[in-house]
């Protein structure tokens, strides 16, 4: 039976994963919530409360397992599936991801990079040839990709979300700052770099 | 008397920004909380609720004027404040945040761009040349920069933090996978892009 989990503690299990792993990579064995809400700025409550929607986890007075929660946290969060990603839209962005170190530790992989721009066609960013955007279809089903990563203008951004939900992938990585219209079997998630410098002005202006 | 608001809704602003901005472009000229809601995935109970934190808004059984609403939650970001931002590292990602146009429509600009390898210092980026970081103290005072970008590697993350921060910078933001210890007089926002796409693949794995 699956249980019904809040949008917002969704939202926190990867701020859990990567506290954790950064714990891992100091090799701590075991992490208080106390500890844990320390580092991600959350009460020690919401986060007991969070990890109970999940099951038994830690004990008492002790703590967590730093390596066990991580694995648990990232099987919950399907990271086992070793998504494959393409990106459309190798400018600075595109290009930037396509070398981005982090998602690979994660198990993700980048497998293919698409432009429709002749210049870029052709060329390579971290050992993957730029594919014409034209051949989405093709390259989307020799490479197995399951995550679309669309960096194009806004102005492209729907007919790209289109083209890669015809092509087949499983679920879409925005970047381009547009309401895209995805039918619902396709999961979607925005990325807009300025909600994270917004919320640093709000800390800056209350000083 | 200020308020106390919760980190959480905190959080949600830059949303509610966003999304305002969104509509403000649609040329939409009222948005209920309904509406809201369906845009963001989050309850309308919790809009109004978020909201009402900051006075009184809206009007019931109409809805909220998009510009007004919009022009108070970036006066509570603090987005007047037009603040300027030093990017320190000047690889793939700080490449991409130098061309970011999001910034500038929300009132950040890119004023400085720092890099310590010689091959780099002196090429320009987005009309931005690339200054050597051992000039930090003055390139911050002559550019007057509130805000420092990172996104050197980890390992050279704390080292450019603390030059930054005694170069005279108000708050960091900060792309480095690794924790800062900086001052609590210092705002810092953490940017991990890697949270997006594991929220992504915890919803496609539900599937």
């Amino acid at each position: 039976m699956k249980k019904i989990i809040s949008q917002a503690t969704i939202d926190r299990l990867p701020l859990y994963f990567r506290t954790l792993r950064l714990a891992e990579e100091e090799e701590l064995p075991i992490i208080s919530s106390d500890e844990l809400g320390r580092r991600l700025d959350i009460t020690p409550e919401q986060i007991r409360k969070d990890l109970a929607t999940f099951g038994q986890f830690g004990r008492k007075g002790i703590g967590y397992d730093v390596r066990e929660l991580k694995n648990r946290i990232g099987n919950i969060l399907g990271l086992q599936n070793n998504w494959r990603l393409a990106i459309v839209g190798i400018g600075h962005l595109g290009g930037a991801l396509a070398n981005y170190v982090n998602f690979s530790s994660l198990g993700f992989s980048v497998v293919a990079l698409l432009d429709k721009n002749e210049k870029i066609i052709g060329s390579e960013v971290n050992g993957i040839k730029v594919n014409d955007s034209a051949r989405m279809n093709e390259v989307v089903a020799e490479k197995s990709v399951d995550i679309g990563v669309i960096t194009v203008p806004a102005g492209e951004a729907q007919s790209v979300a289109e083209q890669l939900i015809a092509a087949g992938i499983k679920g879409i990585w925005n970047f381009a700052p547009i309401k895209l219209n995805v039918p619902p079997t396709v999961p979607l998630v925005n990325e807009d770099l300025s909600v994270g410098l917004s919320a640093l002005s709000y800390h800056m202006s209350q000083k």
